[in-house]
């Protein structure tokens, strides 16, 4: 039985295992220092489809159907599917996943999606309520930007402490029992909103999300930054990991070297453009499916916490002059069971 | 511990009851045949707000507070709050919601989400995860229409088989003890996708995925339609309603008189010229947290399947000719745990 430990974090109890784990990413993602992490980099931006929000779909569905593949599921043996996405209505999951034979989920945690789908995954297998449970998302680059930004075509100018939004997904298989590493405690975030408005700096708006649910998973735990190897929240990019890191860091919490950010390492931002760094919902998610699961598996990693974070406005509330609410979830992932 | 009966249905271990159900509603739902039932109808279209985004926020927060207040629950004391709604980026509920003390967790499931928040609320409550959870959605006729149709300015004419988002919002509070009803099943749904493209047609695109998870529940559980008092679809209406019915009939599962959709109850369509009936998040919510409790704990009906219906689609998708795909999540609500 899962129970609970602190004010936020549930201690799991049958721990599930990461059977395995799939990464598609676009082009520039591949040319990053995380390229040879991928399982599929696409040098087709459209992913053979007519559109960006059909291409987000298409790339979404090859990376399930990977990690379907390399787990050696059938998707009709998963007990559930787990989704969302930052496109109006999630419609990139649903038009991805639609038809399958096993049960559907649909959730919205904007970038922290990864972490969202991975904490209900891992709730469900420890409740008893399935053997195999499937957490994925994507984002892409020219769909966001579109709907959040403006159309491509505009070629507008970036400010500084803007974000790339990931071209990219993730999919991570897990199940009840298996090699490992396991889920080990979770900690879900609550909405916090320290009142910014400039939609420009997602790093600053969604920091105090992260800070928040750090705290209550340290706190709750007992567990010390040092507890850890890495440390990696979601999206919060260049300018968010240092607010984080600061922030924290006056609390007398210092996470160390352990901490860096999906964000930073997905590119190389001074020689790629990519301003303060990447985000998106497959930010985190192509990260973790690639390069953390890798590291965790060879054992260069034993222990992470993997905090994906999300940023909860909407174009329309930008319009009418709301601040951004962010949102983060972390998951302990070990190597062995404790 | 939850246990999988047949291939899609979860029966519930500790059977969670309903601490108690709070309702919000518009002008015209509280004109209309359940407008008794809500315990709060509100005579502003704008809730007190400056947009009507701002106002479907208000008006879920209204709802939530007057739950919280009715099971005499502070929000701190919830374990999980599951919320989520049509509005982009699932807005309406993160800005609800946001600065709330327990964890939140964001759903898309559509005009589902009632069942889809209720679903996952009960398995985290039969998990052990925790002792009270929130449930809640809400709709906007006026954000609804402005997003996905016209702006209200233009007087648009409306098909026969439209229908006519539902402004309102329910909540429910779930706890690990409490006097019942109880949730004593549950069927997750998939992804069904029939092909019907028309957008002004929701209760087509959504009847092959009611039938889909009506059809698995009886077959899960080896129950007849006799066994339950009523079986409510979401927000089918008219039109939708008699698909199901039909479908199913045609396969030799008679629903019986016992069947009936919120859609359908909550408007008389003929006077208030809501052509095929209600629909929206807040159909089924309000319906289910005012009317299906009140007869529930009134004894009028003693077990009730509850299987609210979405429609997966955005407008961008169907601007781009994709067919709609739907999804149905049902739940067994019941006065006696069995």
């Amino acid at each position: 039985m899962t129970k609970r430990v602190g004010s936020q974090t549930l201690a799991l109890d049958r721990q599930p295992s990461i059977l395995e784990g799939a990464s598609v990413a676009g082009t520039k993602e591949g040319q990053g220092p995380l390229g040879r992490s991928f399982d599929y980099v696409c040098q087709d931006a459209y992913f053979g489809e007519s559109s960006w929000e059909k291409a987000e779909s298409a790339m979404l569905r090859t990376c399930f159907d990977l990690a379907c593949d390399k787990a050696k599921t059938a998707p009709s043996e998963l007990d559930f599917i787990l989704s969302g996405d930052l496109l109006n209505q999630c419609a990139g999951s649903a038009y991805a996943l639609r038809g399958l034979t096993p049960p559907y989920l649909g959730l919205y945690g904007a970038c922290s999606t990864m972490a969202e789908s991975l904490l209900l995954a891992s709730l469900l297998i420890d409740g008893g309520c399935g053997k195999r449970v499937a957490a994925l998302t994507s984002s892409h680059f020219c769909s966001a930007e579109r709907q959040f930004r403006f159309p491509l075509e505009y070629g507008s100018v970036r400010t500084p402490t803007s974000q790339w939004t990931v071209t990219g997904a993730g999919t991570l298989i897990l199940g009840d029992e298996g090699p490992g590493p396991y889920i080990t405690h979770v900690t879900p975030g609550r909405i916090v909103d320290a009142g910014i408005t400039d939609a420009n700096n997602m790093g600053a708006a969604m920091a105090p999300a992260a800070c928040d649910t750090l705290r209550a998973h340290f706190a709750d735990t007992g567990r010390t930054p040092a507890y850890y190897d890495a440390i990696i929240t979601g999206d919060l990019g260049l300018l968010g990991r240092d607010i984080v890191r600061e922030l924290l860091g006056m609390e007398g919490l210092d996470l160390g070297a352990a901490y860096t950010d999906c964000g930073v390492l997905i590119y190389d931002s001074a020689a790629q453009g990519t301003c303060s760094g990447g985000s998106g919902c497959g930010c985190s998610a192509s990260v973790l499916a690639g390069h953390i699961l890798r590291c965790l598996r060879e054992g260069v990693w034993g222990r992470v916490l993997f905090a994906a974070t999300g940023a909860l406005m909407s174009p329309t509330t930008t319009l009418q002059g709301e601040s951004i609410p962010g949102i983060c979830h972390a998951l302990a992932i070990e190597k062995e069971r404790c």
